[in-house]
């Protein structure tokens, strides 16, 4: 059997048969055609210099491949720099310290269920059972330092290993050292421009413009970039691009903020969709519930907000009621706070607020987002509460608290969770975009699959750039273990490409 | 300021700059290349003779073009010729005969109210305030004979005028009738293979198969048609391609049946994103809840259901009860059924079953799907159904009828339903993959946006093929407003176009 009619038979298994189309018709064209002569030859081009591009980068080049890593801002680490958060990792050292049993299982029905059944089961499973090792892998082979274990809405239990302070440029630094270390050429200030395909539609290289200044458009100078083996493209979500994000959910428009850095437009996608990928779920875009209108972008908030919940309550300032579980997952918590119309308020009580980091409290409090209550009156005045039912609540809660189990919302209550009284810590909370669950549609190999449902050879893509891992809502803290798990599988497999 | 500078200043509103890449890099290239030499020339190229693309045809001509429409099926009418439904039309006088108050902004209300947040206001506007002219067009102008008004779940008030007996080859027929006297060439066994485009990404023509036998790769000949004006895709959806809707839908696997006709693979959108088509709101593939698993296809008990809501009452067999509002939008009572884990059982009385055509439940009783009972007991015993609670719930739903007001779901009930008591019919129900809402992302006009969110010249997309019109959830018999409405913006931007 000729490959042609093989392809063919694949062809038709996929896509009805759609894809005969491009077997036969030679001169069908996408992207663009290799220049006369490259600027620079590697073996392995990675887009993106955040967690996803430089675990490919790390792992491309430990697999001996000569690799070329940009990133179009001025400075390394992409939107992971802005991560609050840590890396969920069921079974990591954390979790045993403190005598929380976990699984990769558990994880993945946290993931699965999640996701609302939109999920890709296949690569749930890789960054479910490939969580642990990543954590290991950063911990130990990175450097990277682990100081706490956090909780996030919507895990069965706390899994999160919070890298120093919740702070993501405490693992990105280690990340891009490592990665200099080894000779990964790590280039700032320069952008993808169009991805350069042969004939036969595999990836070959890159148009690339060196020194841009983000968002000149004229800024810098364009060069071709052959890669030998391929293209990791690990360029983020589109967050920050109002026109993109509003062609798929028309309710996103500019009235919302993002908490993401202002490079997330989502051009390194679209480079890719302009070649043919295909893009799966973009229309799920998740708000994050925990930001403030107290403080700009990502702010200090969320980490406050993820520290309290399930030890302290959130109310509606309008009732001084409850409304929705604190514990819950981020649509929920979201969609409940954007339906009152105004922002939240969450308070917790000082002896709750120890799993809060103390830099988090002093940094919210230099900025105004966070404040301290000498009591539930004062707390009640400052943010227009009705003070009677305010503290109707926290009884209720209280209630909750001691009889470890909430009847009214089902909200997740800690070992640990105290009673809630004497001094509070508060801050109010209103929705930002916070991340893109759809994006390009790979397979579990981290491949880039077009539109006809084809593997596009030498593409690859990780982290918030592809979609379809965590469906309808993607759990706190997965997303950097999705990164890191799915980046080194793309960088691996590109350094590994036969050709 | 030159046209280029222009351009990039566009496209920096549009995409955050990424539309550079295009306007830079003249190697771009995506589709196939016009041919040394075309097969045909026309002004308008049409793909898909369903209600859209007849309508598109249709306009087309008459705005004094040229006109090509292909079938890549052997007959005529793609899935609107399965349509059980009607034109949903505010203000047609069906209403008016019926005394019913209705109009463009409540069926715009109604469509986004179960769009949730998702439709595309802009252009379910254009749907909206054309439908009663595309109801008048139809009738008056195509001839085609509506016999009665229909309420169809999630809308206010009735108002879908419904083609003779409720079949759409009732309406398929005089659109192509009138399409063939107008001079219209429709050809069938014509398949869309791929679009061609000119070095500016403009759609100059297509390649196309002739004599093609669906599903058969290998059969019929190339030919290039030249489209001087445009192409206009009315390819319909994607509901037999179990692939493609698995990548958008994991759910939705080979174990869920489709109404749809088996050519609706999606192949005419899937080469609309061959030359970079945008697609959106892929995920949201609609299930129909009217389904029978006791006939095949889409079958006559839809008809019978949507007939039926508001007069009878719908239960889950394993406990006799209500459990969703029958009334509801598809999504809701689709969701619901599933959740039971096994088929749902609607039952109306023969006195509240007049709005039944009988031609539907002739069909339904000689293939089994729908019975008839002479009283309760019969009923319940046939469908395993305890008799009494099975009583207890028609006596509930009685009181709510008297009432006229549901206490329990909050269903509709109409001003003539009356107690249901003595004969009854009844069938089975369990959802189908129905409808695509997702599809090609296009603007009011019909003009296809590519992912670099500008538009693609000369081409268009209307009907199913087209995504983003009615956001998560689509009102029956929007769509075929949906189809004539626009089939007519594209055929007639299309044959306007200035070249």
């Amino acid at each position: 059997m000729t490959s042609a009619r093989m392809n063919r038979r694949a062809a038709l298994g996929l896509a009805g048969g759609t894809a005969l189309a491009l077997a036969s018709s030679g001169a069908l064209a996408r992207g663009v055609k290799a220049p006369q002569a490259w600027d620079r030859t590697v073996d392995v081009l990675v887009v993106g210099s955040g967690f996803a591009g430089l675990a490919a980068a790390i792992e491309a080049r430990t697999e001996g491949a000569d690799v070329l890593c940009i990133e179009k801002m001025s400075i390394v680490g992409g939107n992971s720099i802005l991560s609050g958060g840590g890396l969920a990792s069921p079974g990591n050292d954390l979790q045993v310290a403190a005598g929380i049993k976990d699984s990769p299982e558990l994880l993945l029905a946290d993931m699965l269920k999640s996701g609302g059944g939109l999920a890709n089961v296949e690569c749930a499973k890789v960054v479910a059972y490939g969580a642990l090792d990543a954590y290991r892998w950063a911990k130990d082979f990175l450097g990277v330092k682990f100081d706490r274990l956090g909780y996030q809405g919507g895990h069965s239990v706390a899994r999160s290993a919070c890298y120093m302070n919740g702070n993501g440029a405490n693992m990105v630094g280690p990340m891009a050292k490592k990665a200099k270390e080894l000779g990964v050429a790590l280039e700032t200030r320069t952008r993808l421009v169009n991805l350069v395909t042969d004939e036969k539609g595999a990836v070959v290289g890159a148009e690339l413009v060196k020194g841009y200044v983000f968002p000149k458009e004229d800024s810098g100078t364009r060069m071709f970039v052959r890669a030998r083996k391929g293209v990791v493209v690990a360029g983020g979500g589109f967050s920050q691009n109002v026109k993109l994000r509003m062609l798929h959910d028309p309710r996103l428009g500019p009235q919302l903020e993002s908490t993401n850095q202002p490079g997330a437009t989502g051009d390194a996608m679209m480079a890719a969709q302009r070649i043919g990928a295909a893009d799966v779920q973009m229309d799920w875009i998740q708000l994050g519930p925990w930001t403030s209108p107290d403080e700009k972008g990502f702010g200090v908030c969320p980490k406050f907000v993820e520290s309290s919940v399930g030890y302290g309550l959130m109310v509606d300032p309008k009732t001084g009621k409850r409304f929705v579980n604190e514990t819950g997952n981020r649509k929920v918590r979201s969609d409940a706070i954007i339906a009152t119309g105004h922002p939240a308020v969450i308070l917790v009580s000082e002896e709750n607020a120890g799993h809060v980091p103390p830099s988090t409290i002093k940094a919210g409090m230099e900025n105004g987002s966070i404040r301290r209550f000498a009591n539930l009156d004062e707390l009640a005045k400052f943010y227009g509460i009705n003070a009677e039912s305010l503290k109707a609540s926290v009884t209720r809660w209280n209630e909750a608290v001691a009889a470890k189990k909430d009847p009214d919302f089902n909200a997740k209550i800690f070992k640990d969770t105290k009673e809630n009284k004497g001094v509070f810590y508060a801050c109010r909370l209103w929705p930002r975009v916070h991340y893109c669950m759809g994006g390009l549609a790979i397979n579990p190999k981290a491949e880039v699959i077009n539109t006809d449902l084809n593997v596009i050879p030498g593409l690859y893509a990780a982290g918030e750039v592809a979609g379809g891992v965590h469906g309808m809502v993607r759990l706190g803290t997965v997303s950097i273990a999705d990164c890191v798990v799915f980046g080194r599988v793309a960088g691996r497999n590109a350094a590994q490409r036969k050709i």
